[in-house]
């Protein structure tokens, strides 16, 4: 079932998944009119495909340990760790262990 | 000393500051073309007063308890929550807890 989208005001919980992670899938929390904002996850080994987007992002890691790649330099992202990348740029991310990640996204219009 | 502003693909700490809350403030991680990230810092009892900016905000309470209210809505964000609030929007906030926050605002160009 569709899990509905947060509305404005509304609290979601982005604790870290621990235990869980495995069973949960990436899943955008809201998209709006100036943001989206999606909760990542992915496994260790596994790696989001070489991909832009024309807003700028963060990339926020919740739990575990991502590799992010931009313009041929590789990020190290920890938990607790953010970072952000501008638009447009070809970026990919990898997991280094079992991890999720909140992904903001800006929007242009 | 001002501290300088992280650099896209830096990454930045936004780990809870714990002990160490009442001797930060609230400081801006990095302004870019989309986004501005901040840290929020409010200690128990202390509000930010009434305000609006022209993009959506998110605010991700990374420790200890907020509330934010807009819109004649009170809405309670604990630790590891996450709220959006519409662009232009006034809202304030007032820690219940020493607290700290990211908050996101997407910049209207």
């Amino acid at each position: 079932m569709a899990i509905p989208h947060a509305l404005p005001g509304q609290a979601v919980d982005v604790r870290p998944l621990g235990a869980g992670l495995a069973q949960e899938k990436t899943r955008a929390l809201f998209k709006s009119a100036d943001l989206e904002v999606m909760r990542l996850v992915l496994m260790a080994g596994k790696s989001l495909p070489p991909h832009s987007v024309p807003g700028e992002i963060t990339v926020h890691c919740l739990e575990g340990s991502l590799v992010v790649t931009a313009e041929g330099r590789s990020h190290a992202l920890g938990a607790d760790q953010l970072l952000y990348l501008a638009g447009g740029v070809m970026h990919d991310v990898t997991a280094v262990e079992d991890s999720s990640a909140l992904v903001t996204i800006a929007l242009r219009r």
